[in-house]
């Protein structure tokens, strides 16, 4: 027996949910030696992903449907993570090798394949090359590259960015494209591509440092920080005069409000996700007015799911390929946000929720061995 | 000189324009003999379409754009037509031969080929057939059809139905569609059609006759009046309870909400109008807080302009075989509103934009000679 740590999801949130009343580190005794189910596998938890789509699941399950499942009340919360397999009862993964995939939050978990693997991507990670240069005292990377990053620029977020940017966006040179949470996950990665395709590239975030790092570091042609006074209309008339084509919607509301008034004919709007509204009662969501314009200016706007056969994995080669490239050249940012160790994990998904952290949220719970 | 009633655009509403008010007939002096610019026609009228997207040519062109220009003041208005040639200056089109365009709302006109023709459909029609048929005193028909198909199912309206259901809306069997204002021109053609794919095919209209004839004339499953008090929502819920996997979206705001609400996984809404908005101030639109389910459902929802070049006339030469056939056999319903003199247009203008119509609204202003 072993004592074992995991974020449990406690209650349903009806706002923002808070640390200790709606989600909580809990230990529990756990059994290393217990027997596994066939094609199950006994692991150890490295990293995991904190995203906003996982607010979606901490919701009502006879009320609400949506595209996952709710998360079971008084069970660990399941994410993307990397794990390494202790024990395999699954002759697809050794004992020692790490596996990307959906797994409870937690230090040490069973995992009944493929039920914990219900959205899978279809990407492993062989740990050998890891574990090698760990042993011979080298960096800890695999494939020339952090472990974590298979969690984000290599993972589900940097597959989102850019599958959804080349699948909706339909990004032309020369056009103008505006990315909302630009610092985050999801918008540094889109931004950056962006700007491969000759667009002009315009985001906002929410804090001067972010705004500094989209600019500075990321090469963005300009943006705003959404705290200090000027309203999404009034931004994006002096930054896009000539209006948008592409809006990547990662927040909703408001700026989706002011975008919807700002795009060009024929303009595309990727609906990736609408933080801004997760948190808030039905009634007191932001009020949208300005849908004439898919008429007006015949806008598409659409939403996705990473997952869908047709979506994310059609582009998972040419994503693997491009992004490796310019990660080897060093062309490309992948800011993180890593939390350490499993006890940080539910204030940094309620940061993550309020927009605090400053790139992709990972909590790292241990090395592999 | 001859009079010449023509439909004028009088003064900029603000919100349901008012016969005599913003729109009027004003007769005019017009001399049948005057020279012709290059390329252009002198033309009499002979019926006229009345849409909705008009209302959206009624507006201050300095401070809105869209996809079409805003109509000038004190002009008439323009619209699409079927207009007989008295007199041409272009080879393309010989005096008494029947043409459909844009024109002016008018007995008389000049067009000036192409800046008239500012939205082509491509599609002319050989009078000789009608002026044969009618000379030798037999029915008053082209190629079979009524000519005043040419305007609705034949048309712009029918190719709107036609190319945006499959374009954008790509029926499946066994699939659930609804329409809002669907004995409207555009809802009567998309229902038929989407019968004929095997979809179930839910309807809301505004009274109660309407309801009938979708009903028991083109065949919908179900359909509600949204006058009579139960909400768009309560009614989907009970006409649609596995949901709705395609909203064909004429009206926009209270039944737009509802759809989205009622949206299944990866479900398509259609953004042909918004006809419940257009009449409203900016801040008295209907507040839409449900586009969360874009992203939980991951829908698309999409606008389009019929004449765009990779839109409708794609699709022109398919609608025109397959619906001819279908009015060749009697399979398809065509329900038009017609109304009878240049006199009538304003007043039917007004009627159409607050639903009043039973059928597509067609101006009758003169047979052919």
């Amino acid at each position: 027996m072993v004592q074992n740590k995991a974020l449990v999801y406690k209650k349903l949130p009806s706002g923002t949910p808070v640390v200790g009343e709606h989600l909580a580190i809990e230990a529990l005794d756990f059994d290393l030696s217990q027997p596994i189910p066939d094609g199950g596998l006994l692991v150890r938890g490295l990293y995991f992903s904190l995203d906003p789509y996982m607010r979606g699941r901490m919701r009502d399950p006879l009320t609400t449907s949506s595209y996952v499942p709710a998360f079971p009340l008084d069970k660990p919360m399941v994410a993307y993570g990397l794990v390494q397999v202790i024990k395999s009862a699954n002759p697809k993964y050794a004992a020692g090798s790490i596996v990307f995939g959906i797994f409870e939050i937690a230090e040490y978990s069973v995992a009944a394949v493929p039920a914990r693997f219900e959205l899978p991507i279809g990407q492993t990670i062989d740990s050998k090359e890891f574990v090698a240069a760990a042993a011979a005292g080298g960096s800890k990377k695999v494939n020339g590259v952090e472990l974590s990053y298979y969690l984000s620029v290599l993972g589900m977020t940097g597959l989102t960015a850019y599958s959804s940017l080349y699948e909706i966006g339909q990004p032309k040179k020369g056009e103008t494209i505006f990315i909302s949470s630009a610092a985050g996950a999801v918008g540094q990665i889109v931004g950056q591509i962006a700007k491969r395709e000759g667009l002009r590239v315009i985001g906002s975030v929410g804090d001067d440092a972010k705004l500094a790092f989209i600019v500075n570091e990321l090469g963005f042609d300009a943006g705003w920080n959404y705290k200090k006074g000027e309203t999404p209309l009034e931004a994006l008339k002096r930054l896009a005069p000539e209006g948008v084509d592409i809006y990547y919607d990662n927040v909703g509301g408001e700026q989706l409000d002011a975008a919807l008034q700002t795009m060009n004919v024929g303009g595309r709007i990727v609906v990736c996700g609408m933080i801004s509204q997760y948190n808030l009662p039905a009634d007191q969501k932001y009020p949208i007015k300005t849908l004439g314009a898919l008429v007006s200016k015949r806008v598409r706007m659409q939403g996705f799911l990473v997952n869908d056969p047709d979506f994310g994995p059609k582009y998972l080669k040419e994503r693997n390929e491009r992004i490796s490239e310019w990660l080897a050249e060093g062309s490309i940012v992948c800011k993180e946000d890593v939390s350490y160790g499993i006890d940080s994990a539910p204030t940094a998904f309620v940061d993550m929720l309020a927009g605090k952290n400053f790139g992709k949220a990972v909590v790292k719970v241990a090395d592999p061995e």
